[in-house]
């Protein structure tokens, strides 16, 4: 016989005067156990029974009060997202990949926006502490991992960076060796005065990637230019500030690894107005494989980003276990470089 | 002398063994009310008080059950977003406007990520009748409004489209008369076989536009033609399906409105590379002016998305009155037509 769930116990204790558990399943023609299923998203049910019985919930004007039932599971099938912007393509697929497992997994979406501000990201760490969400992704972060690991206890916590040092569990790419890899083409391809377009100064990715270039540039004898390297680059919009700026230098790169397509593309676009030819003047390696490097011809670095965030989702809904899974990049030439 | 709240009552009745409200008082060094201003979110709490409530709080592992707090005050403090995708950048704006908004009333938002699947658009209704979220923007729906209409009595539900007729707050865009006047721009430019492009052929928004578009065709006594309409353009990427369908037409538009700067974008890339001349040989006016419309130099009509969203948000606080709002497009002209 099926064991009767807490969450059925809360219907029927909490049942209002409108219906209880018993008068729906009478209103679906079901038995109680088949309610009782269907409001535990159990898998085993019939998509007609499933039907029958949200639609004399529907009509019975049934509310059962789900802030008790949760009360009662200990769940609230939410899952926080943290991400700096949600207008960004990269964070828009990031989300697109772990809500489309979330829909599998019956979970909603908290998102919390910060703009990189800690206070937000602090709220994200207590709602988990608060037990209003069940799990936390945290897409980017501005916070210290010391921060961070005061809340490893309240639930699961997945990072988008690489955490193979940390207690928690990770979805990441190897920045270093891809921006390592990166520079080596453009290297190969014959370019020397090799600058890049970052957003953050700080946080580890960035980290990773300064790294990488400040090894490399040792490494093929090249000098440091501190203003080969421009800072918040973001947008399409960003990619003419730094065409300006290029305009303005005396001895400016001649190639650009630039960690969006979206900036990418604003460079490409404005070099075409000002008559900068690509890749002769200018060779141009976006990063993310974004629609737009496909229509504009941009040569960058595919990210599956949105099987990230399926990974990410997957991760967050284990308790038990911490492990890390390192995504490829994978280089995508066209007509840029 | 200060109200003691609800949620403070809800703090001291169910304070578990590590600390309770009192304790958190002592270890911050402020008064009890203190403390309580700031679990209510008071706004006359100095900085520096709150730091101290905030840090006694994180220092005490002291987990008052989120649960039972909203249990006591009917209050989540979530509103539920529902958009059909969010890698997007016309939802991403719009999430965006909701969120800077939500950030200032201490509301976080829950994603509902539907594909315009209808059932997505039912979790989020019975959401709100379970009192899981205090309010729902729909932002696009496929759900009937008949549908819609049987949860009105639940919370505020906020349309992204005309609902003037409707028992719920909207913001929306006129778009018959916004496709009328760029209609009208077009013709008096001297543009007669004009077509569209579009994303569903269905929703509230798209009738209006091709009711706009049928009444025009007719005023101007120009034939109808069921080939000048092109569905299912979203992304950039379908801008190279619209252009290889004008290559195979016989008598192809001479101009097109498209409902999506991504989708203009996508055309004009596409025609670029075909060598076909814009706007000699096929005039491109966008909606929405994104950035990549001002990097791409099309002609555009501007809706501010992001004060949409605000707009949006402010309603679904509103749990005692109906409004409506219009917001004004406006026409960018840049080289495209």
């Amino acid at each position: 016989m099926e064991r009767v769930s807490e969450q059925e116990k809360v219907f029927v204790k909490k049942g209002e005067q409108m219906a209880n558990i018993k008068d729906i399943a009478k209103m679906a023609g079901v038995s109680v156990t088949t309610v009782s299923r269907v409001l535990n998203h159990h898998p085993y049910v019939s998509e007609a029974k499933k039907d029958a019985v949200l639609n004399a919930i529907k009509q019975s004007n049934y509310k059962p009060n789900i802030n008790a039932i949760h009360l009662s599971k200990g769940k609230t099938f939410l899952v926080g997202v943290v991400v700096p912007f949600s207008n960004h393509p990269y964070f828009g697929y990031l989300i697109e990949g772990i809500a489309a497992e979330a829909l599998k997994h019956n979970y909603k979406l908290v998102l919390f926006q910060t703009n990189y501000n800690e206070e937000r990201e602090l709220e994200a760490l207590t709602m988990l502490k608060l037990k209003q969400i069940d799990a936390l992704i945290i897409c980017s972060r501005n916070c210290s991992w010391e921060t961070i690991k005061d809340y490893i206890s309240f639930g699961p916590i997945v990072l988008c960076e690489d955490a193979r040092k940390k207690q928690v569990s990770s979805t990441f790419i190897d920045h270093y060796k891809s921006f390592n890899a990166a520079l080596d083409y453009l290297y190969q391809k014959g370019y020397r005065n090799i600058g890049y377009c970052i957003g953050r100064k700080t946080g580890t990715n960035s980290h990773q990637r300064h790294q990488a270039y400040l090894d490399f540039i040792e490494k093929v004898k090249q000098p440091f230019h501190k203003d080969y390297i421009f800072y918040d680059c973001y947008q399409l919009e960003d990619g003419e500030r730094v065409v300006n700026k290029l305009l303005n230098m005396k001895q400016p790169p001649s190639a650009l690894l630039v960690t969006s397509d979206q900036v990418a593309a604003g460079i490409l676009a404005c070099c075409k107005e000002k008559q900068i030819k690509i890749p002769d003047e200018l060779a141009i390696l976006g990063f993310d494989n974004e629609p737009i490097a496909k229509v504009m011809n941009i040569t960058t670095l595919d990210i599956p980003l949105f099987e990230v965030g399926r990974k990410l989702f997957n991760q967050a809904m284990k308790h038990d276990s911490i492990f890390h899974e390192e995504v490829e990049v994978k280089l995508i030439e066209r007509q840029t470089v």
